[in-house]
């Protein structure tokens, strides 16, 4: 069984990127059946009478599609223990069916717990683009248990 | 047929109010093996070695969850026409499953686009508390034309 990574296994600078499959039609309607049923994500015809000249995915599924590789392929397979929060989302651009995007997640900052030694905090930024065009941007921070804290 | 609302129609301090029934366990691990696979939302036993102390919801269906009301009661009624992002999300605390969230929506500010005369910006903040506890905060913004630019 591979090892956990900690805190102290996380430089500054770490990258980590990925491509993104695009989206279908029909997930991005069963995606905003769910979870935001607004008429651009769930009607063509409708979809073509707003600036969005067509379906677009919800911005809560770029979010989580471009979320959820980072997760299989690096969190998992750390101590992390949660996430206090999001510091920015941007939504630049809207995702349409069938675009691959390409995923670029680093490292900004990373600290200790100022109250508890047996765990900090790792500062990242995603970026995903689509064409070259900057589609969806994500500050974010995850807690991950220190080797030191947890000898 | 209902007529839409206009940017016009949003007073600031404008309120919505609604609760948010609790989570099956099912549904913490369905969502989480989709978007979200960390240990302490997939198995009990792993998520009792953690701080957590059991199974928690993912922080993104949290999110979701509390923003899928707002959506399907108010904003699809409405000519919303998407969102350029979040500025803010807190997870304050995590939500386990079978806990009521009692979700509470206010309109911090409006403004008129500087660009475009046909929309304006809508800043909304969410809080979303399990038992008078602030589980949840976002604050986001909504764009919606106006029925001026749109005559």
């Amino acid at each position: 069984m591979t090892q956990k990574k900690y805190f102290e296994d996380f430089e500054k600078g770490f990258r980590h990127q990925y491509q993104v499959p695009g989206l279908t039609v029909h997930e991005i309607k069963e995606f905003a059946t769910r979870y935001d049923p607004q008429r651009f994500h769930l009607n063509e015809d409708e979809a073509k009478k707003t600036h969005f000249g067509g379906l677009v995915a919800s911005g809560f599924q770029t979010q989580l599609k471009c979320f959820e590789p980072f997760c299989r392929q690096i969190l998992a397979g750390t101590k992390a223990v949660g996430a206090p929060g999001i510091d920015s989302l941007k939504w630049l651009r809207p995702w349409h069916p069938g675009e691959q995007l390409d995923v670029n997640i680093v490292l900004i900052g990373k600290r200790l717990s100022s109250k508890r030694d047996d765990r900090g905090y790792l500062d990242f930024k995603l970026e995903a683009e689509a064409y070259k065009t900057m589609t969806l941007t994500m500050k974010w921070v995850v807690i991950m248990l220190t080797r030191d804290g947890n000898a």
